[in-house]
């Protein structure tokens, strides 16, 4: 018995350790892809076209969104970011689960358009542990790590839109509170319509 | 932060290989404790009052079920069956998952009082093979095992009611699945409704 694909969202503040977590996962995950954002702004040192963005053109991005290839998409600083709805479908038709991270308001974009749809928000475990851990790194400016603070305040206002809260207090912990999800979300009843069926000899 | 203990109830028709998941399943989880059973039906060989089950005379369970102390019971064979508030309760009170092992009816009747009950399934690859498996332990007569398949054909019925649906195809996959369900079911929003302004730092 095949499951198919479920597609993924994945968003956390910035600073809560969402790619570190992530990379761990995809390292362990025997089912998720990755589904590679678009963006239109240049790319940075050692960052890869189809690898870390696909990076479009403002014409091509345009025409995209035009033709409904885009599932999603903001502006941000005068660029688009979105999910080329190519990225997922390919992770899916090959039954993959398609793992999108992408921001709150693109991930409410996604519930709307795909109600079964697993969206998972990452946590850290307190935004004043959240404002030491960006003090500590000490790679930005007190006003910047304010500012990223009071950002953060705000993107936690939409989890509770979101299915799974996964506190990031623990790397190693996290990465197999992640991992759990997607294997539970993957046996959940309402995802496995064909199942009882197959189960009872009725269907081949 | 600390979670709440969540009933879990397992269910699984004979020959799906429940016990020796369950058994395996304790080993390795963290959270989860096993609610006890009560009978009335005598011991058997080996099998010890408060760990296999609560032997009770049928005067004290009728009394445990007149006093509310019985969360579901069944009459089977002319013995009783059920499952106590204690067992339960103590669990939970100790920041356990409480693991009822119970069937499809005592099941049912959990989800109506308990709203919030996590219920697993456990099913076998197909009925199919569910019948080989119990013609080769050649421990029952051909009748027996044409009866058994015929029930679990029943009680496959009521398998849509359950949260979750876990296929025992391989045992460690089939307890890895079961200790994801219980990770996860922990991380859902619906779950953690303090942790957002646990986070906010709104209350301590």
């Amino acid at each position: 018995m095949e499951n198919k694909g479920i597609l993924f969202v994945v968003s956390a503040p910035a600073g809560c350790g969402k790619d570190t977590i992530l990379n761990e996962f995809f390292k362990r995950s025997k089912t998720a892809g990755y589904a590679v954002s678009a963006t239109t702004r240049a790319p940075r040192s050692g960052e890869i076209d189809g690898v870390h963005y696909h990076f479009l053109t403002v014409d091509d991005f345009k025409a995209k969104i035009e033709n409904g290839e885009v599932l999603e998409y903001t502006e941000y600083c005068g660029n688009f970011y979105g999910t080329l709805k190519k990225s997922v479908d390919d992770l899916l038709e090959n039954g993959k689960d398609a793992v999108l991270k992408i921001e709150v308001e693109g991930a409410m974009n996604i519930r709307k358009k795909f109600s079964d749809a697993c969206l998972v928000f990452i946590l850290p475990p307190s935004l004043e542990i959240l404002e030491e851990r960006l003090r500590k790194r000490g790679t930005e400016s007190e006003e910047k790590i304010i500012e990223r603070t009071k950002q953060a305040r705000t993107e936690l206002e939409f989890a509770k839109n979101y299915d799974y809260l996964i506190v990031n207090d623990d790397l190693n912990e996290a990465v197999e509170d992640l991992l759990s999800v997607f294997r539970a979300e993957k046996l959940r009843k309402t995802r496995c319509a064909e199942l009882l069926e197959s189960i009872k000899g009725e269907k081949n």
